[in-house]
């Protein structure tokens, strides 16, 4: 059998209610469910090549042009879990045993902080899926990879049940992509500090030492419920506020941890005193914010305020020599912030801000054009696209 | 009647189990029970002189210099308490009439954000208690001019007891001064931010929106124990623990608030992270933190290290250029910390913390001599001690 290939993209997941902390830690079961906002691959996203190679030819795997062990176990497991479920919908075994190649990039700085894992463990469990022809879920084995990366398996709005075995917690649709075009994103690439303690050190850390840990999960379902509701009925407020709430919780859990985790810094809180003092200024709940492990604020709004959000975001955090300040999804027009920075009781931080991503809501990973955008060449190497 | 005078001193308290958060705002009946550790005065007080004026003079209150409103809700309170319950014990009536002047300061900076209103209340409750001869409790009333101030009232570590009632939620002793007579303080004062939200206003907040709260509340009963479990028995490790898990989670519970209190900042966070590098690379936790609502950081060791823990947090976190870097109690030796520095894998912070205060337990409020040392003169008309 000749080799065959697939390439597709993979969407980033912004989480509003929040994923923190692991029942089982080798399955990737989570204490909560967790419930996300997939961002179009229009303006970020991760690809991923797979491609068998013939017999003899070793299995390779590079994630961002750098060659990664296939033993790693995670890895491992995503590529087996695959096969295995290949084989039960009866794939050509022939196909199944040949070595595989698979390689991964994202378009996006991995300073950007945006969970580039769960992108590129959505993207290889999506490639590997069409290259054997594997139907239904795919989300329980992409979490097997990086636990986050199941909910970028689905667009729009989506849910990771929690479940309590591998085989069900998986993650859901809530709603289509389609479903709230309106909604704005300006992802805020802020001012490095010094590296943190890792999400997954720093949540064995919080499930063993946050005495206040319970009470967040045994409020995660309300939320979830409310959360849901509020995206059904297209209630900002409701989404914006529930959003802004977990995820302070979330930072809040992190400090009751012991010895404590400190991911947002003095940037992270100056934009979100911004947001709260914006919306006073305006006179009505209109941007929200949410941060995940890492200082980078993920702002979000309806497309009317986005324009001037970008702006004053810009007037208050840029470095003033960065011309390019948004990228991706671009504001229409530069709106005159001046007058409503006259109003607003938060001193800027000059450069806090690198740069910022403008997005929207997206759809799940899609396959595209596999002679034109294949990573690998027809030997299964790596392409330099550098 | 002629006019007669007193002058006292009164210490600072830093908690450490903390107060967050009232049941009652007028009386200042407190969510729960704190514990804190009062400071010596040979180092930091407030000096208040109280005296009474021939009747017609105009009754007068002065804070650091500064002429106050003495129909301001919350001194009047205080007056008004002492004056009842010197009536109740049989003070002449003539002397409670006599109009009052007060005067009170601080021999410390207001920028090092040591609950200065704490000392401040305490010792004018404490000079118009032994003005007018009030025997027993004064801790009830100075909690009503500013509730941690009761806890001032005590020397050595001082369980505020949150009762129910204006009556029973009051300050006492749990261990007296020389109870642990080799602990040490280094109070670091770090380098400011913009002001933070008030501590009456983010109490309130707090209690209004915060969904851990009620956790945090509900744990408070056992870390009392605990923590008095651990002073009586000079355990340094486990009070220590104790103390900074409970200022970690005060953090945290603000950080749960909406909108958000933000009071540690990026300095305080390295510092944080230094202290529990330093306990790893000493083998052994030797020093510990607490954070009232602002950035700057109480540290405590035993006294075998603190000259050690001074010279480690003076080359990390002062300018360089300030020579008289500790203030108050002083190390007794410069200690060479070069070799410690290479192990220790936190990031220094130049100029992070502006100068430090060493200090150790003290006791509770003291006359002092009122002839030499009175803020007010003769006539009750405020002496020019700048």
């Amino acid at each position: 059998m000749s080799s065959s290939g697939v390439t597709l993209t993979a969407p980033v997941n912004i989480a509003l209610i929040k994923y923190w902390g692991k029942l089982d830690e080798t399955a990737i079961i989570p204490t909560n469910d967790s419930l996300s906002f997939t961002l179009s691959q229009d303006d970020m996203c991760a690809t991923t090549t797979a491609m068998t190679v013939a017999r003899g030819v070793k299995s390779k795997f590079w994630l961002n042009g750098k060659e990664m062990d296939l033993g790693h176990p995670r890895i491992r497991a995503v590529v087996e879990e695959v096969r295995k479920i290949a084989k039960v919908q009866g794939t050509d075994e022939t196909l199944l045993d040949l070595p595989v190649r698979i390689a991964s990039i994202n378009n996006f700085p991995t300073a950007a902080g945006l969970a580039s894992s769960a992108a590129g463990y959505a993207a290889a469990t999506a490639a590997l899926g069409a290259l054997y022809g594997v139907k239904g879920d795919l989300s329980r084995i992409a979490r097997i990879g990086s636990g986050s990366a199941c909910r970028s398996i689905s667009g729009g709005f989506v849910r990771w049940i929690a479940g309590s075995t591998s085989e069900d917690s998986i993650a859901v649709q809530v709603a289509p992509e389609n479903h709230w075009p309106s909604l704005r994103w300006l992802i805020c690439v802020v001012r490095a500090t010094p590296k943190a303690v890792g999400s997954t050190e720093g949540m064995r850390r919080t499930i063993q030492t946050s005495p206040l840990m319970p009470a967040r999960i045994a409020s995660v379902p309300d939320k979830i419920s409310a959360i849901t509701k509020a995206i059904q009925e297209r209630n900002f407020r409701a989404m914006a506020e529930l959003t802004m709430q977990d995820s302070n919780q979330f930072h809040a859990i992190c400090l009751d941890t012991f010895p404590p985790l400190f991911y947002m810094n003095d940037v992270s809180h100056r934009i979100i005193d911004f947001v709260h003092d914006y919306n006073r200024v305006k006179g009505s709940l209109i941007a929200g914010y949410t941060f995940d492990a890492g200082p980078n604020a993920c702002l979000f709004t309806e497309q009317e305020n986005f324009d001037e959000l970008a702006s004053v975001v810009e007037a208050l955090f840029s470095d003033g020599v960065e011309t390019d300040f948004v990228k991706g999804m671009k504001p229409e027009r530069k709106v005159d912030a001046s007058k409503l920075l006259d109003s607003i009781n938060v001193q800027p931080i000059k450069g806090g801000i690198k740069y910022a991503i403008g997005t929207k809501l997206g759809g799940g990973p899609r396959k595209i054009d596999h002679e034109k955008f294949s990573l690998l060449d027809a030997n299964g190497e790596l392409i330099d696209r550098a």
